[in-house]
């Protein structure tokens, strides 16, 4: 018996994964959890039959949404995750110095359970002391909170479901106020590949205008995501994620990557022209 | 009806696309050639059964295979391109108002003719007259033409069926020898992110490197080809992809481009560490 899952990234193409099997389904209070056992990608996360991450690719995503910001910033010292219930942003984040305490938000408990107990290597930064987990609903949370941060990572599934008001621009008003003078906020930002996707960029980044003084978009390749490029937006007070650069700490910090690096962390900035032009239309 | 045509990257993991029917199919002397009518990518060429080109995102292969050496050489006048058969090379060659003369040598006139009738926006460099087109095989073209070139661009396939020996030191030390001082070349070279792919990438930047002082690889996304994450070989006798970008002929040229600019032609270079690791081991 073959047995393969297909995600259809739109109504015409999708991605095709070989399975041995499923290792896990939940239906939680908020998504359908499914965890397969692949040989291409070890073990794959799924929430409503959407790829959300893999053993074999989630350090480019994980790697990509924390060190960016965190080497942008002259001296991140408390950092809020919204979402990223498998823990893998936080085990990013509490890796440089500066971090002293790390707040994550997760609304659904099964995410972070499921990741415990099916990926440990990337559910490792809950066993941080700088790590304090929340299971509570991040708007919620930004509402009724009075702690500042630094920086506000939103590490959230596509906006359908739970997730649809972490790209509204009263959330990101909410966010600017939680965060310190130099503050930063980066968001994943679905594919400017992808036709459906390309309208959720335009709103969210108009969103983002709207609330913050300087919004820039990064890239990065992640192969089990729709297209296999990704965005991110990087929403800022202050810094900028390319002029500010924090070599120093970087040098100091001198962490091992699997896909960042000083020359990465520029270039990612840079985009294609046909990427460029959905900010202009 | 649901007809979808699914491409396998590896035994575990592939691409699907919803296809509205075949346009084309025939067995030509070296490859089965289909033409698929797709709701996603438009048409879509398939040589034995994997995707060559779509008429959605061509545009970046050929304009990241061309633009790339034509701006980091001082003077292209004369181009060979190996295979191309579809013309998309081609067409973006005889864009720089420096080159005088493209030869385009492609084994298998289906290529050429099915380009013609199925894509005609990409099969448009034929009819440019500085173009030279020839049906024969690249390998014995090198090997008996005393013409010399400043670029030669390997627009080939897999390294499987005809395409095998553009792969080889030998080759690569024919197209040496019949470029100019200061001559380039430049080959599609796979995806870092696939496995059995980066077998290859080592071998065959390990044979431009025994032929040429100065091979360098850069990236670019291809959504439809296997993981997306597509990499290009840059091999030079003199001048440096980066430090030789040509910023006047450039803005001479003021081409307008789908993907590639200026900041691009620099950021493509930029490699993530995984990638960089593969040319350590």
């Amino acid at each position: 018996m073959e047995l393969w899952y297909t995600e259809k990234h739109t109504e015409g193409r999708g991605i095709t994964i070989k399975a041995k099997g499923t290792l896990y389904q939940e239906k939680s209070e908020y998504q359908e959890m499914t965890v397969l056992d692949t040989e291409d990608f070890g073990n794959v996360m799924l929430l409503d039959g959407l790829v959300m991450l893999t053993q074999k690719d989630e350090f480019v995503y994980h790697e990509m949404i924390t060190h960016i910001p965190l080497y942008s910033h002259p001296n991140p010292k408390k950092v809020l995750i919204i979402g990223g219930g498998d823990g893998g942003t936080l085990r990013e984040v509490v890796r440089h110095q500066s971090v002293e305490k790390a707040v994550l938000v997760e609304i659904d408990d099964v995410v972070i359970e499921t990741a415990k107990k099916y990926f440990p290597e990337v559910a490792e930064g809950f066993i941080s002391p700088k790590g304090e987990v929340r299971v509570e609903d991040g708007i919620k949370y930004i509402k009724e909170s009075n702690e500042k941060f630094d920086l506000i990572i939103i590490d959230s599934t596509d906006p359908i479901g739970p997730a649809v008001g972490l790209f509204h621009q009263e959330f990101y008003q909410l966010c600017y106020d939680r965060l310190n003078d130099g503050g930063m906020l980066v968001a994943q930002s679905e594919s400017p590949f992808i036709p459906h996707m390309q309208q959720v960029i335009k709103d969210m980044y108009g969103n983002l205008g709207n609330v913050f003084p300087s919004v820039n978009m990064y890239l990065a390749f992640i192969p089990t995501y729709p297209s296999g490029l990704w965005s991110f937006a990087c929403a800022s007070k202050k810094y900028h994620p390319v002029n500010d650069f924090q070599e120093s700490a970087y040098n100091s910090d001198n962490l091992s990557f699997k896909y960042y690096n000083k020359d990465v962390h520029k270039a990612a900035f840079v985009l294609p022209n046909f990427v460029r032009e959905l900010f202009e239309k």
